[in-house]
């Protein structure tokens, strides 16, 4: 399974935007920040790593589970994945 | 979409031992048990609703979307509800 | 620690609404309504699940970790009790 | 509120191990690794964030809820506050 191709930027970008997210929150807990804001910080992160969860698993679906060219087994295998998925992650 | 056909044995079941744990909430609350005590039983009823969420997924991923009997069409159809599903359940 | 004393009417209100919704999942099943319905109604019960454990969660840290009339002892002991269920059950 | 004291070397170095992680993400997103193997390391990554959230709700609850030299009034800010993190953020 290697959908996630090279030169994925969407996924890329968001990703970058989470290494921004936690550098604020270092700053934050160096700065002595109160915790009300940190907590924030910290929430606003855990929002965008979800966010990027959802996007991978839905480029799984659309690339490995649902693309109407997959041969049988190819699409049985990648639905099995994701549901191994489902079952770990989703809280 | 209808795969959760009448007489869907397993998913009943869960839903009648869920119903059953909260009861024993709602006997906890009544009978002023302390709160540790009681907020493991609300924790372990989340943790059964959470379950019962996967199960009709992971049924809605086999019948509608990887399901190879299925015509390009309902198969699109149906991973498109998945997504949206994920996206808006996910955590 | 039994601060959720017997009549507690507001959270006995709550748990008997969960009920009411873990009931309309179990028709939702029996009738074979399809899967995104009866997911939505699923995750609705979660979230009502959800805010009965922060509401137990805050009427703990109101009566025994907050209150001014604690002795210290009883105090830290409930600030313990409220940090142990923090790690265990959130998210 | 400002417990989150500079030099605060234990949230500094779980925030860095977070910032190590992303990177690892970013990497396996920039190789094209599979999606399952990157979701492993988003959910790892997401897991100590949830860490560090409770940790930072930790050290609130010790400095400004339950230390036994608080005057009355900042124990009830630092008990509001608490509960209005709680209500926000619990899952």
């Amino acid at each position: 399974m290697g959908h996630l191709t090279e030169g994925n930027d969407e996924l890329l970008k968001r990703v970058r935007r989470i290494a921004g997210q936690v550098t604020a929150i270092e700053k934050a807990l160096a700065a002595g920040t109160d915790c009300t804001t940190t907590l924030h910080l910290v929430a606003a992160t855990r929002g965008a790593i979800n966010g990027l969860m959802d996007e991978i698993i839905e480029e799984h679906v659309r690339a490995h589970v649902a693309h109407p060219d997959l041969p049988a087994e190819e699409r049985a295998a990648g639905a099995e994945e994701l549901i191994a998925v489902i079952r770990r992650y989703a809280k």
